[in-house]
C-alpha cells in the first residue's frame, strides 16, 4: 500500500490547513487553492504545529516533507492531483460549483472528498458528471492529530472510491470509519449536536456556566470517553451483568425529564452574549495559540498513552508508526563505513526528559546510550527474530561521564566505537553529541551475550560474532576515547 | 484542612464500593452496610484495583489504610461516622427510609450525601427532621479515579453542609463541582442522557453499531473532551475569532435536522436485544475485569499526562499528591541512624519501566539511583529553597554494575553510603535491593556542588557541608562496598 504522490486541497481554513499539514508531513505534494491572501501564513503556522506534534508523537522519522504550492484557481489544483479534498464553507451551492470547476479540468478518475460536517453526499454529487468519484471524508480538528475520518458515500458513489480513499487515509495515520447509511451530520456531529443543544439550555437557564459544563466533562466522563466511548463505558457500569443490566437499571430514565431536547434554544443576541462572555471568562486568559499548544500537547500524550496500552486510537497510531518505520530503508551491513565511529541514535530532547528548569535529567543520558546500544544490536544482527530464537547482549557494567548540559527541544546524536568484541564480550564506547558539536557525555559499557532461556552467558551465533569482530578490528585503529577505563573519582 | 477520621457508606454496589476504596486508601475508617452477602468480596476487589491504580498514579505514598467494617444495620453505620454516603438504588422511597433510619440513630450534625444520579435533593430531604445536613454528592465511576463529584443542595440544605462536604472531598483528591440550581440529572448526566438518546436512535435505525458509535467518539472528539470539554473545544474551532465566530458559523445547524432528539426511542425487546448483542460483539472478548483493568490503566495514564501538562483534571491530581506529600512527616536530621547506610528510595516497578518481556530496562536503574541521590540531597538540606538561592550538586560521573534482574510489579529499595564528602565533592554509593533481599545493582556517583547562576563549581553552605561531613565521618567506618572504584572491564 503506497502513499499517493500528490493531492489538492481547496480551502485552507482550520480544516483545510489540518489536511494540508497531515498530507505534507506524510511526504505528499500538496496543491492548495484559497482566495485569501492570509492563507499561506496561516497554513505555515499549522504545519509548524503539526511537525512539532509529530516529532513528539512518533518514534519513527517522517518521510521527506512534500512540496507545498499555492495555485491561483481550482482548475490548477485539478490538473495536478490524484485526490482532491474540498474544505470550503458549508454551503451546498459553493461546494457544487467547486466540483463543476474540477470536472471541467480533471481526469474523470480523480477522487474528490468533501470535508462537510453534515451535508449529504447524495446532494453534493447530484449535479456531477462523474458522481461515482465523490464522497464525504469528514475529519476532526486538529486534522493532523485526531485519527477519525467519517467516510460516507452518496447513492451514486462507487465502492472503489470508498475503498481507495479509506486506503489513502489509513496510510497517513487516520482511522476511516465507514458509515453505511447517509444521514445528516453523520455520527459524531449528531452526538455533538445533542450535547451542544443540552449545554446551551443549561447556559441559557443559568443552571451552569460554560466553564462548569466543561469541568463536568473533563474531570469526569470525558476521561472515559477518550478511551471507550459511550456503550463500552456503560457496559462496565452494568457490572458483571453487562449491557442488559445497565439498560434495565437506567432505561427508565428515558421517560424522565432528564433533557431539554424536545425543544431547541433560540440564538437570541442575549444567549450569544452569554455564551461568548462566559467563554471569555473561562478561557480568555489564554490566546488561541496557547490553547492550541496545550491541546496538541495533551492529544499527543493521550495518543502515546493509548499506543503504549494498545487501546483504541493508540492502535491507529501504532500501525502508522510501524508503517513509517518499515518504509525507512536501513543501510546494508556491507555499506557501513567501519573506518569511523558508527552513527547510532538521534533525537530531539522531549519535554518528559526535562528537570524543573528544562535541562535533560541525569537518568535520560542513559536512555540515549541505551538506544545507541540497541542500534548496535540491530547493526550486528541481534533483531527480534535473533532475540526470540538465540539470545541477546545484556549490559553488566556502565560508566557515564557528564560533561555538558542540553535543554528540551535541542537535538542530540550518538556515535559509537566498539572497544572490544570477541566471544561473549562486547565493550562499547558511546559519545553523546549536541548537534552544535559539543560533547555532552560519554557512556562506556560492558555487555555479555546471554541465552534468554537459561539467562546465563552464551556464545553469539556466527553471523553476529563475525560482524562484531569486523567492526572491532576496524575500530581498534581509531584513537582511544578520552576517559576510557576511568573509575569514579580517578584524577584526570 | 484535615481528613475526617471515619465515614459510613450505605450500599456497596459499583458506586458505593468506589467510595469505600477512595475513603479507605485516604486513611479514613469506613463502616459499610449492604444487605448482600456478596458485598465484602466485591468491595475487596474494588479496593485492590484502586490501590493498584493509586500506586501508579501518585508519587507520594498513601497514608496508612483506614479500617473497614461491615456492620449489620444502617443504625450501626450512623452511630460511628462523621459523614454518611448513601449509595442505594435509585428509588426515592428507599433513600428516604434510609435517611429516617439514620436520623433515629445519629447526631444531628452528621452530614449525609446521596450519590443519586438525578433525584432532586429537595425531594430527598422533604421528610427529614434535620434536612439542612442532606445534599447530593454525585460521583462518577470509577469513583476512586475520576475526580468529578457534583455537589447539589436542596432548598433546605445549609451552606455549611455544602462547604464542609466540598472540603472533605477535595481532601481525598476529588473535584467538587457545586451546581447552584437544582435540576433533574444535574449537569453531567443531562449531557450523557442527550448523547445516549441520540446514540440509541442511531442503533435503532441501523445507521451505526454500538462499536462504530464508540469509535466515532474515542478516535475523535472524546480525545478533545477529556482535556477541554465542549465549549473550550469550540472556542478553538472558531479560530482566532473565538466563540462568537463559531456560533455564527455553526449556530444555524440548530435549525437543521441534525438530531433525533425531539423524540424518544422506546426500549422495545428488539432494541434491547440489538444494543446488547452489538455490545457483546464489540467488547465480549474481554471480561468485565479485563475491561476495568484497561480502563483504569488508561485513566491513570491520562491523569498523569494532565498532571505533567498542568491541565484540567491533572491539577486536581497535582494538589492531591502535594497534599499527601506534605502530610508525610520527614524524620529530622538529628533522628537519622548514621551508623548504617541511609534508606533513600522505594518503589514498585511501574509498567512504563519494563522492556518487552516485563524486566526493568537498563536505563531505569539509573532512575532509581537518581531518585536515591535526590533523597540524599533532601537529607543534607538541598531543598527547593536551597536550589533557588544557593546551588545544587550535579552528577559528573556514574558507574553502574548490573547484578540481577527485576520485573514489573515487584518492589525495590535503595540504601546509600557516603564514600567521601568534603568541600565541593560528594562521592555516593547506592545499593539497589529487591525487597526479597537480592542486590540488583550498585551505582557509584561523583557529584560536584554547583552555583546554579554561574553553573560552575562552588562551595555548599555551612549547614549542607556540616551534614555531609557528619554522614561521611560516620559512614567511613562502614565496610567498603564491593565493586567500588571499578572501571568498566576490570577483572573481579
Amino acid at each position: 500500500m503506497k502513499n499517493i504522490k500528490s493531492a489538492g486541497v481547496i480551502g485552507a481554513g482550520v480544516i483545510g490547513s489540518g489536511w494540508i499539514a497531515r498530507l505534507l508531513l506524510n511526504g505528499i505534494n500538496v496543491f492548495v487553492y484559497d482566495p485569501s491572501t492570509e492563507a499561506p501564513k496561516y497554513v505555515s503556522k499549522v504545519i509548524d504545529n503539526a511537525e512539532k506534534a509529530y516529532n513528539q508523537l512518533l518514534t519513527s522519522s517522517l518521510p521527506q516533507r512534500g512540496f507545498l504550492s499555492f495555485v491561483n484557481s481550482i482548475a490548477d489544483v485539478s490538473k495536478s492531483s490524484e485526490l482532491i479534498i474540498e474544505a470550503v464553507p458549508e454551503r451546498l451551492s459553493l461546494k457544487q460549483s467547486a466540483y463543476k470547476e474540477i470536472e471541467l479540468n480533471a481526469d474523470k478518475n480523480l477522487i474528490i472528498t468533501s470535508s462537510t460536517s453534515g451535508i449529504l453526499p447524495s446532494d453534493l454529487q447530484s449535479e456531477m458528471k462523474y458522481p461515482e468519484r465523490l464522497l464525504v471524508a469528514h475529519p476532526f480538528n486538529p486534522v493532523y492529530l485526531l485519527p477519525l475520518v467519517e467516510i460516507v458515500g452518496g447513492s451514486k458513489t462507487s465502492k472503489e472510491s470508498i475503498e481507495r480513499v479509506s486506503e489513502i487515509f489509513t496510510n497517513i495515520g487516520m482511522f476511516p470509519l465507514h458509515i453505511k447509511k447517509e444521514i445528516p451530520a453523520f455520527i459524531a456531529d449528531r452526538l455533538l449536536e445533542s450535547v451542544w443543544r443540552e449545554a446551551l439550555w443549561l447556559v441559557n437557564d443559568d443552571i451552569a456556566t460554560t466553564e462548569e459544563i466543561d469541568d463536568a466533562i473533563r474531570y469526569g466522563f470525558g476521561l472515559r470517553w477518550a478511551q471507550m466511548g459511550l456503550f463500552e463505558t456503560y457496559r462496565l457500569a452494568g457490572g458483571e451483568a453487562g449491557m442488559r443490566h445497565f439498560i434495565s437499571q437506567f432505561g427508565p430514565c428515558l421517560e424522565w425529564p432528564w433533557t431539554h431536547l424536545m425543544d431547541v434554544p433560540e440564538f437570541t443576541d442575549e444567549l450569544v452574549d452569554k455564551v461568548s462572555n462566559q467563554s471569555d471568562q473561562q478561557s480568555g486568559m489564554y490566546s488561541i495559540d496557547e490553547l492550541m499548544e496545550k491541546r496538541d500537547n495533551n492529544l499527543v500524550d493521550f495518543l502515546k498513552v493509548l499506543k503504549e496500552n494498545q487501546w483504541g486510537a493508540g492502535n491507529a497510531l501504532k500501525e502508522f508508526d510501524e508503517r513509517l518505520s518499515d518504509s525507512i530503508k536501513k543501510p546494508e551491513f556491507s555499506d557501513l563505513d567501519l573506518l569511523n565511529t558508527l552513527p547510532t541514535f538521534t533525537t530531539e530532547i522531549p519535554k518528559e526528559w526535562a528537570d524543573y528548569n528544562g535541562h535533560m535529567t541525569e537518568a535520560r543520558y542513559l536512555d540515549c546510550f541505551s538506544e545507541a546500544t540497541t542500534e548496535v544490536m540491530s547493526i550486528v544482527g541481534v533483531d527480534k527474530n535473533y532475540i526470540a530464537t538465540t539470545g541477546s547482549y545484556f549490559t553488566v557494567e556502565t560508566h557515564i561521564r557528564h560533561l555538558d548540559e542540553v535543554v528540551v527541544g535541542e537535538c542530540v546524536h550518538t556515535k559509537t566505537q566498539i572497544i572490544y568484541g570477541e566471544n561473549k564480550k562486547l565493550h562499547l564506547f558511546h559519545f553523546l553529541y549536541h548537534d552544535d558539536g559539543r560533547l555532552l557525555a560519554t557512556g562506556e559499557h560492558m555487555l555479555i551475550h546471554v541465552d534468554l532461556k537459561t539467562r546465563s552467558a552464551s556464545m553469539p551465533n556466527d553471523l553476529v560474532l563475525s560482524r562484531v569482530r569486523l567492526i572491532y578490528e576496524a575500530h581498534i585503529k581509531l584513537p582511544k576515547p578520552g576517559g576510557i577505563s576511568r573509575a569514579v573519582g580517578d584524577k584526570h
